[in-house]
């Protein structure tokens, strides 16, 4: 049937459906733990690190949003929500279109470190440990290849490309 | 370091950290292109899909947040919002506490139908041709390895169980 080669089979929806939902429930567990353990989103923790790995403690948020995936409008309002708990806090900076600089507070770099050590366990737990080394190795490649597609679509969302040998790799 | 084996290294947290923004960042991208083509979410998509597999068009909503893997709360929310657009109808049963039914609507039908092509071509651009043959199989052990930790997760909270073992497997 003409066309239908540009549609998954059955198996490989199958993988799919069960790829995408277990590493749902995986997030969802973690960040119910974290949330449990510290009192912090997997968001809060995911700016927490960054900043705590920026020189000084300090970040532009528009590098912010890049290193953890997020849209810039997401990022700031949840920045503003971290603010008022005083967990970060925002310098703006008149002299480029960067965005603001975010800095880590006293109670944001305290709530990071309490928040650390529960968190890597339960990464361990759910996600290392319940791995062979060899999944853990794909896992990396896996999501090294699937980075590269989400960053560069095959151009035109599917209407072409599907001739020159690119569906069955 | 006493206690030190309980945390993930350096490179497994690299991978972690690449595997779960990876994921999120083409779940994103495939709710973004859903919404554009169809302006059904995922949780709409994935309601209408299990109802069009079920015998009927109809489930029982506890049945229903189990294939999901949604807890019962977020999908009586969601399934107020579907029922006020007309894409599902819920009956309740009197007789048993397993829920209402969950039936698929004429107009939920219709949805599903014109979302499915677009967003099953989505998956394959995205998700089926972006890995090797091996890669996809590999992401389905992966996927089977850590639903049975997230269902089974260890005892203890990573309090014990780290001496037998467990952690370099």
């Amino acid at each position: 049937m003409p066309g239908s080669r540009k549609l998954p089979s059955r198996g490989e929806l199958r993988t799919w459906r069960e790829f995408i939902e277990t590493t749902e429930a995986l997030r969802g567990m973690l960040s119910a733990r974290l949330h449990s353990d510290s009192g912090l989103s997997p968001g809060d923790y995911a700016v927490l690190l960054a900043l705590s790995e920026a020189t000084g403690g300090r970040i532009r948020s528009s590098e912010l949003a890049a290193r953890i995936s997020w849209e810039r409008s997401r990022l700031s309002h949840h920045l503003g929500r971290m603010e008022r708990r005083q967990l970060i806090r925002r310098e703006e900076c008149a002299t480029d279109n960067r965005g603001a600089e975010v800095v880590l507070e006293p109670a944001g770099a305290e709530a990071f470190r309490g928040a650390t050590v529960p968190h890597l366990r339960a990464i361990r737990e759910l996600f290392v440990d319940a791995l062979t080394p060899e999944q853990l190795a794909a896992a990396g490649e896996i999501a090294a290849a699937l980075r590269d597609r989400v960053r560069r679509p095959p151009p035109g969302r599917g209407q072409h490309g599907e001739e020159d040998g690119g569906v069955h790799r």
